[in-house]
């Protein structure tokens, strides 16, 4: 593990906690459960890529310790729906129960409506953020076209039609494209809108570094459910499989599977190649992606 | 009718549509379902108050359309996920099946959430609204803060918590407070924030004047469900009472809700006294709402 990523992953721990009301606010139950599932989980991901993309371009912490927060909330809400019954009706996350079944149904709805609601509360008011309103208000933007319709929750609607088929691997792509490849853009996009005078080139080089490694990602994935042990996946292994999802490794076959993650990734670093050694954290983010056993 | 009234609810319908992606387009299960959600619906009580407030301070119309459908989208969603079986589980909803049961619950989890996402996205990137970007960001700050945990989701957040229990008449208000009346003071403030050199004593007035209507609302509502006739009122007479619901009439009587909503509405109109003619659609809607009979 790079010796920042859990700084960074405490950082955000610490602002996440600033910005959840109190348990004991009113109301109480509401409030709880918000803590309940943003706070203490996860490999942080797209928050982390967010204070990577800022530091690679000489942005200090505390500015960028809104948009993460944003970010990550926009995530942990999407998890909290999808674990729904009437979604993905999944009982575990990281380990501990789920909303719903930790608290309610109901809660669980409310839950996400407030988080989402809360990720661009802090994009608006956050007094350590880059002052320049233009540069926060093109970050909302951003966000919410991530989020929404043609983004994540698009990546969901089509996930939720293509259920019972088997998806070709174009449509696998796009349905990745959107689910989480598009938060993932987002989470760089909010580092670099930081400092608002970054150059366009540069800020495209960015976002090619995003789309390549959000696809591998979810490669690497797909190749740890047919290759990773059970006890260090956290969840049972073969399990896409077995639900009749498609898959790379399913689709083209998981030596192609690890030559296009492999791939992915030099592009994502070829994205960034102008960039200094204040990169230096992107870059082993690229590469962990398609090392990483779990 | 007031007759501006159905102008603006024209124009909403027409700057909705335009927000709203086609139905054609992917995923496009999720984008009909959106527009069958939010389109040709309702009062547009928050809307048109958004609408009222710019023209009494003499802000062109066009510039209003942004913020006037980012309040009602904020609304719609919060119906769609109110419907749904893990919360009030209505099947009809403006006399047409309510989303989940048009489409299916998955969906309309998921239509709520984009919906939430196109409101900050509008508020973001409509080109027609006022350019002033620090003006946009408070719009956002403002929206995200009554939509969320301590506005309209901490206000349904109070309602599932207080079910199967009866409130005495701080807790009914303190429900309505945060329910209804945050998303009806941010549609007034946004409004407001579409003249950014508006002086802070009439922003004062005018947050007055919505927390009071806001109110007004509710009791009216309440007083309505006692007397109005079941096909004027589109919903069973009676039926808050025989849901055992808390309501103005059975806590303090129905004489005395009816004393308390005119006084609220008179409260209202003093907070708006030191606008001029241009506020006459303000203060129509004011006595409409104690007026009204449905």
């Amino acid at each position: 593990m790079h010796p920042r990523i859990p700084e960074l992953q405490q950082r955000l721990e610490s602002a996440l906690e600033g910005w959840l009301p109190e348990g004991r606010i009113l109301p109480a139950r509401l409030h709880e459960a918000m803590r309940y599932s943003a706070l203490d989980g996860g490999k942080r991901i797209r928050p982390v890529l967010t204070y990577a993309t800022g530091l690679a371009l000489g942005v200090p912490l505390e500015q960028l310790d809104g948009p993460a927060c944003a970010v990550e909330l926009i995530h942990v809400y999407s998890l909290v729906h999808d674990d729904l019954p009437a979604m993905d009706d999944d009982d575990l996350r990281r380990g501990k129960p789920t909303c719903h079944k930790a608290y309610d149904d109901a809660t669980a709805i409310l839950v996400g409506d407030a988080l989402q609601a809360l990720a661009f509360q802090i994009l608006a008011a956050d007094p350590a953020m880059v002052p320049d309103p233009a540069a926060r208000l093109r970050m909302v933007g951003r966000l919410a076209h991530a989020a929404g319709s043609r983004g994540m929750v698009g990546g969901q609607g089509i996930d939720l039609v293509s259920a019972g088929r088997q998806l070709d691997i174009a449509e696998l792509e796009d349905m990745h494209v959107h689910k989480t490849g598009a938060l993932i853009r987002a989470a760089v996009a909010l580092g670099a809108l930081s400092r608002p005078d970054t150059a366009p080139e540069v800020m495209e080089g960015l976002d090619r570094f995003a789309k390549c490694i959000g696809l591998a990602f979810q490669i690497q994935d797909d190749i740890l459910d047919v290759e990773g042990d059970t006890q260090t996946l956290g969840k049972t292994q073969g399990s896409d499989q077995a639900r009749d999802k498609a898959t790379y490794p399913a689709l083209i076959g998981l030596e192609d599977s690890k030559a296009q993650a492999r791939e992915l990734v030099d592009r994502a670093l070829d994205g960034i190649a102008g960039l200094g050694d204040e990169a230096e954290l992107l870059r082993w983010i690229a590469r962990y992606i398609v090392e990483r056993i779990h």
